[in-house]
């Protein structure tokens, strides 16, 4: 069952499934995209503010969005979702650090229908990611959702 | 050298290099982080409503950080990054196709000392990202800055 535009309920919130991230994958990572020496190199992290190896912020996100689409999104209720139009209010309030596991809870903050495009509407999500109940980071996200019933 | 929070200026622009993405990087991407069908699928892409397969909007903003990262903050003229508080204003323009080559423009947008702090300061970048030209993508990121000389 997917739930379009007009499925989606302003307060509704989703919690999906775990997961843990080891340290090969922050390490590997943030080789790739964020090769910052508190992320791949612990005698260097251990010097950091962190004072210990860390995952990039940019890979908190990304897995949180894996949760996200693949439980939320591409779940037994999935959400028609036809793409994003960008995010706001990204906060990091703690490190995720190697062994952690992350849970997401999605929340539907607003819903806008297109004025040009019958097909579709925009909706925002408060999504939070948390690790043992602790918020380590929070972000809102502006997604394009198709509608059930196009109008001409 | 290294620049340092007292070393930069509002309004102070830098441009990396580039850097070219594939369609196989643009895939595997997309099936750790955000397996959505035209992200992953050429058939199902030219369902959707880009048409063809394009990376995902995470894709360009995490090689939009590795260029930030190691082209700017890691450059020649580094900067004394201690970390990143978060994220606003991230919005897709256009969507990033294979074979396209991206580059980075980052600019200081404003400073603001640590007021508990005084080893560090704030510094908010406003980041652009750009293929042939054209501007794919922006952001604003909240980064902590090491200062030269920590009062006490």
């Amino acid at each position: 069952m997917t739930r379009y535009y007009e499925d989606l309920t302003v307060g509704d919130t989703y919690e999906t499934g775990s997961y843990t991230v080891s340290k090969e994958e922050i390490v590997d990572f943030a080789e790739q995209f964020d090769p910052q020496p508190f992320h791949v190199d612990e005698a260097a992290a251990e010097e950091s503010m962190f004072g210990e190896l860390v995952a990039s912020g940019l890979h908190t996100l990304c897995l949180s969005v894996r949760l996200f689409i693949t439980d939320f999104v591409q779940g037994e209720e999935g959400v028609a979702n036809m793409g994003g139009l960008g995010m706001d209010d990204l906060r990091w309030h703690e490190p995720v650090r190697p062994g952690d596991t992350l849970r997401v809870r999605a929340e539907v903050l607003k819903k806008t229908p297109s004025e040009s495009r019958s097909d579709r509407g925009y909706v925002d999500f408060r999504r939070t990611v948390h690790v043992d109940g602790a918020e380590v980071m929070s972000i809102t996200s502006h997604n394009i959702v198709r509608r059930a019933n196009a109008e001409e």
